[in-house]
């Protein structure tokens, strides 16, 4: 049977070889989500970019600048790191160029995988259906914050877990974990995230409305792919 | 209040700043069940040495030799990673130098902390106590399994973060998951235990009583604390 692991931060990626591995990053607040979001409501392609520079570098090729710093939009930015912004710039078939605390650089450090597909709570049956139909062993990568493991993106990976238990071998114990937790707390995910250090954080930021939507599941049944250096939804 | 943190592997210690903080060290399988129930039961202090080569040379100074690579004994040695033959060698209140896989490696890691302890589900309650009446923040120090996490150090966590929750602040997501994911299997952790990779991979090497053993909450009341180079048990 095929193997799906589970790697909680971009500080641990190296531990896991990706050659002929599907990765899957998630950072529920809110990189991927805001991509799942805007690519299923008209966004054309979204370039991840690890740096603020690099983002204001392809917004000269008519890309609309996004993203934040410690959960704030960057200075000068057309939009931040809210779905709903994302959803709007679909209206008009938006290229998007987007740089985040942890999310890109997730995105960065998988990028040699052959695979990177763009999981969130938004989609997630979409990616389990996706993989299912795929014959290569999965990795999840986490985006977690700075580093460290967050609780949000361990609930991505239970929830997709729990679609794929019967079709993989869950090879390694922090998937064991993060299975567990999903299945204590699927029943009120937004009532435990409250508890949560990055939800608190973002909370201050009066960002609450954008967690709560982030960690709804199957809103969209769309699965974003990495093709060369743009994130789309290729074409059924 | 006080602040308590999980840091699950050695490759993220270098993410929480060790000044000023009790640092617990747990390798439940099986390095710091083995210096628990060591010093429990007459062994009289244990120096924990990162290589086989220090351990044969600290061995000249009348220690017994003990530990593992990969779940089996080193060879040569005098004894392996079972507790119960560290128990054993209590009879003789022997001094032993041990290296292990993981747990060696996360005590050599921690030692710039100005204090050091040492976690095991053998001595979770005790271990609980002792960082109650100490006026500083604390960080739990998981093993892991190479460098990834691992299910019984992350249990501990949870079992100790049950006890002192109300005695401390849970200061990031990696504890709200450990004692998340603790009260979810707490009544049979054994029974969960068994699915984990680890347990899997040490079942084959003929150690399941160990791992059982490992699992037992609060067997022994010792704190052992990392002094200079060697473990011991202080002195009431």
């Amino acid at each position: 049977m095929r193997k799906i692991e589970v790697c909680y931060t971009p500080e641990l990626i190296q531990l896991y070889p990706l050659e002929d591995k599907v990765v899957v990053v998630v950072d529920v607040l809110r990189a991927t989500s805001c991509m799942v979001a805007g690519l299923a409501n008209g966004v054309k392609e979204v370039r991840p970019v690890a740096s603020v520079d690099a983002a204001w570098e392809i917004a000269k090729e008519g890309y609309i600048t996004a993203g934040e710093r410690n959960g704030v939009k960057v200075e000068g930015f057309q939009i931040g790191n809210s779905p709903f912004e994302h959803m709007e710039m679909g209206k008009s078939n938006a290229k998007i160029v987007q740089t985040t605390t942890n999310g890109t650089l997730a995105i960065d450090k998988s990028a040699y995988a052959p695979h990177v597909i763009i999981g969130a709570m938004l989609n997630v049956s979409a990616v389990a259906e996706y993989l299912k139909k795929y014959d290569h062993d999965v990795i999840i990568h986490c985006a977690g914050w700075k580093g460290k493991y967050s609780l949000e993106d361990s609930l991505f990976a239970g929830a997709l877990l729990e679609r794929l238990k019967s079709d993989f071998t869950i090879g390694c114990d922090a998937g064991l974990a993060a299975l567990t937790m999903y299945n204590a707390v699927k029943d009120d995910i937004f009532g435990f995230m409250k508890t949560s250090s990055h939800v608190q954080r973002l909370g201050k930021l009066g960002v609450i409305d954008d967690i709560e939507y982030c960690l709804k599941e199957d809103i969209f049944d769309i699965v974003p792919v990495l093709e060369n250096t743009a994130i789309v939804v290729p074409e059924q």
